[in-house]
């Protein structure tokens, strides 16, 4: 939830209710779900741990579509900016191969999410689709979503 | 079952395991999970109902994306060819602008589904993104799946 709440409560990047509460995440199982797996990235030692972002990997699809992996990834705010986010994208790249996806999509990547796209378009993501006015973002209002895919 | 499971064996129309069963359906609370509403198309009167397609409608997204309907449709193979999906497409897309959602999208149409595609378009939905190869065809390998996008 210290990563969660503060992503969601601004209301800038995820489709996620602004008001969301950790009752409402867990009856949903959302990033428990078992059709995903879970990782976290921690800062320390077994004695301390800071756990500063996370992200899931799963099948995009069922059935002929779980050869494409798909994944969310959340840095806590105050750790922005010290290469959280680039260590577990390029932790889930990593796995997504261990897992033979053939590719990743993400579906839902905001359009005036900079930092986002600077860090998938690094490493060759790219644009795949754009959905208008997907999002009503907490300070802009209505803004495209963009589909974003790279092979694994 | 009657609907979904010669669908799912072909392979050719939907990201879902051919060998599907109907225990798995109901354990994923597939077409039935408590954020999407669902709707049969029947023949036949109260004495001899004869449930020949269906479809789902739900936020395509949560909180900030939840404007935007998703939907996913299913005509039982022997009804095909007798107006049954642009029967449901229609109503879709009334119950759509009923629920206020302000524009209806599919993430997941086979770009080998020409039936599909033309069903869309000729209601003013188009192509905003394509995926290559997201999904393997039973008898084609893989193809593009396309993302679909109409205002409500």
């Amino acid at each position: 939830m210290a990563i969660l709440e503060p992503t969601v409560r601004a209301g800038e990047t995820w489709a996620l209710p602004r008001d969301w509460t950790r009752e409402a995440a867990l009856a949903l199982a959302y990033w428990r779900s078992p059709l995903l797996e879970s990782w976290v990235a921690d800062r320390g030692d077994d004695s301390s741990r800071d756990v500063v972002g996370t992200y899931f990997l799963r099948p995009a699809q069922l059935g002929p579509g779980s050869h494409v992996g798909n994944a969310g990834y959340m840095v806590r705010p105050d750790a922005w900016g010290q290469g959280v986010a680039s260590a577990i994208r390029d932790h889930s790249i990593a796995r997504a191969r261990e897992r033979r996806f053939t590719a990743i999509q993400f579906n839902f990547v905001l359009s005036t999410n900079d930092r986002a796209i600077a860090l998938w378009t690094r490493k060759g993501f790219r644009v795949i689709g754009r959905s208008p006015g997907a999002y009503m973002h907490a300070r802009l209002g209505p803004v495209d979503s963009l589909i974003m895919h790279r092979p694994a």
